[in-house]
């Protein structure tokens, strides 16, 4: 027999960036984990309901890149640039992990915020720690989150506490992807961190065991100018950097994540597009490292597919709802000192990119159609005074609670169905 | 006999922006509302210890400018730009306020909200409505909070619902002031909205009226570039923005507060540094519509006074905390958009300026130097997660939490030695 629930409150979501649907004091049913519809009254037939009247109940966001083992020390070092704040902090930090005794508890703490909030899916970076990777991946999958982890490849340009040999590194991944096998909610990623700390046989071999394997593929690209001219150095035979990662089968062969893409050039930009490329736009992050704001609108354009990202620690908050209302905002401040035709992002679209716009990369997740994953958050914005309030519509509702409490905890979290808050 | 209480715990202020000074486990002594000293050990004499161990102990913050009744839509319409968003949204709201009965409910909300968090002094814009205002100044004086509250002034450019005729604007300001001289700790503040809403001849009367009285004024200056396109065409007779307020007596004759200075000119910030003007930076409403980055860096290099501000509900958060962060998140934007030769803020500076920079204003005030108002915050880092905190200085502390928790309310609060939460 079919188990079936019923989400009783104020509905909505966004099929398209081009605005919201909703349902206030609507019906959301729910079928064996997909979604069957969004009904103005009561639909018929045998089912659990669940009432949540007077909240709000939105698609479960999708944080397309954020590295857990940072989340330690988000909010903090923020007075520094990508590759200094990297080699002072993120590295000694990230060395720790090959203590699994500290990554379970550091894990623990990155989980249990991470699944607090309206993240339902995420693509995360782990270390270069196998056994440490593996406990996070459990543990995500313990919490009833979905998504991917990947262990970290790096053999170069890296601390003597922060590398693996050639050799190694691809033992080394073998035995994770053959010991991460187990799990069936949380899945292997490959994950070379960026071209800089990847040898160009660590590469070759990544991109072939990703088709080889049917594995998809994260990594970064274009994030800080003086990264982008290092991997120029570093790559003289490449056409660009998103050329570098294409020569070796990590750029869209198999489905890929880059992360950030704030320096783009028409051509890789073109590239991005031709080989379905999904970009991690990290507003905060790229605010906070001194990076820059990557060119949304242009993406958006072009057909790029754009989701969006913590990018914790770059990013300090864990919350997607945060980045929302942050790529809203860097939007608007491209538009007024880099180039005033890149109109800002509008409300709607920005939580399309958290929703369905990122959640793609997962399958059929982040909105309420037919047959979609019910990745589902309800929001208790009467928690929070507002005389207004009652005055409002639903997407004002939501607007408001994600621009003044975008901190504030679900009240309700279902992932493929499952309940989790 | 003197009231002396002692506050236990890790405590942590700015004297200059050059960097925090703090003591761990210490004791900060406060006599009759004045703090009297920082202490390692123990303070020797009769006191009351209030301990709170473990948790950080700051200066209580100054938001140098708020629109009280805009509070209620905080969040919202953030699609649009200054103008517009003033003419659909926020005159409308306003206007509302005409109703003390609707008043009552929309100041209670804004003062308990504004009482929960970081800030113990404000700077507020009321509307026209006396009697409002006076309700405002009433609900906060009643918290325990102190500051300003500015019954607007506005007779030109405005809608029929939220306009004054000049005669009418004068009577009213002046009954205004004669009624708001029974508080003591909330004090009135001219308030002309700015120079598009206000007729020459109610800007003469209003800075005539600042220098007999004795009393500080605050406007909007620079805030957007249509807006200052405006002014040009409405004062062709001034050399620019601020120096049509100069000629009215309202730049400096008196202690004066100008928000948002985004687009000042070299001869502009020459004059607010000459006049001791204080500049209130307010980083997320300015980004919120769209108007820009303010030139912070060059304000202080200038020697500029400036404090940092909400601007609720350009800027949709009440919280100062998140002001700080926001400042030194869009001044790294501005450095790496505008002005390269433009150092990006550090956290130490962002917060030297919510508190002790903006909070001089209000006197001696956002610090713990012998002698000053003992306006002091206890945060409760402890509540929130990371395995790293027992390794972290203070300072290291509260740079975390403004960044990860700027939304949580406040342990306890105590302005002027008053102990309000």
């Amino acid at each position: 027999m079919k188990k079936c629930i019923v989400l009783k409150g104020d509905i909505i979501w966004t099929e398209s960036p081009d605005g919201f649907r909703y349902q206030e004091n609507g019906y959301l049913a729910v079928e064996d984990g997909l979604v069957r519809g969004v009904y103005a009254s009561a639909p018929e037939g045998e089912y659990e309901l669940l009432d949540f009247t007077g909240s709000i109940i939105a698609p479960g966001l999708s944080d397309l890149h954020v590295h857990a083992p940072q989340h330690q020390f988000a909010g903090l070092f923020m007075d520094e640039e990508l590759l200094e704040w990297l080699n002072a902090h993120t590295f000694p930090y990230e060395a720790r992990f090959s203590d699994t005794g500290y990554a379970e508890k550091a894990y623990r703490s990155f989980v249990s915020e991470l699944g607090s909030g309206a993240t339902t899916r995420a693509a995360v970076f782990a270390t270069i720690h196998r056994k440490s990777s593996l406990i996070l991946m459990r543990q995500m999958e313990s919490a009833g989150l979905r998504g991917y982890v990947g262990k970290v490849s790096m053999d170069r340009n890296s601390p003597d506490i922060l590398i693996e040999g050639t050799d190694e590194a691809i033992a080394e991944e073998e035995a994770f992807l053959e010991e991460a096998s187990r799990f069936s909610k949380v899945l292997p990623i490959i994950t070379p961190r960026f071209i800089p700390s990847c040898s160009d046989s660590l590469l070759q071999w990544l991109g072939d065991k990703a088709i080889k394997d049917n594995l998809p593929v994260q990594s970064h690209l274009d994030e800080n100018l003086s990264e982008v001219e290092w991997v120029r150095d570093l790559c003289p035979w490449s056409r660009s950097y998103a050329d570098a990662y294409s020569r070796f089968g990590l750029l869209g062969d198999m489905p890929t994540i880059m992360a950030h893409v704030v320096w783009p050039t028409e051509e890789e930009m073109d590239l991005l597009f031709k080989r379905n490329v999904y970009v991690a736009h990290s507003p905060s992050s790229n605010t906070n490292l001194r990076s820059g704001i990557a060119p949304v609108r242009r993406f958006l354009d072009k057909g790029i597919r754009v989701g969006l990202a913590t990018d914790a620690a770059g990013g300090s908050s864990l919350s997607m709802l945060r980045m929302v209302t942050d790529a809203v905002q860097v939007s608007k401040l491209r538009s007024r000192y880099v180039d005033d035709s890149d109109k800002p992002l509008r409300f709607s679209e920005a939580f399309y990119l958290a929703s369905k716009g990122g959640g793609s990369f997962f399958g059929k997740v982040g909105s309420f159609e037919t047959g979609y994953d019910a990745d589902i958050i309800v929001l208790d914005d009467g928690a929070f005074p507002s005389v207004l309030r009652s005055e409002l519509s639903v997407p004002e509702r939501l607007e408001m609670h994600a621009y003044r409490h975008s901190e504030a905890p679900v009240a309700a979290k279902f992932v493929r169905g499952e309940r989790i808050i």
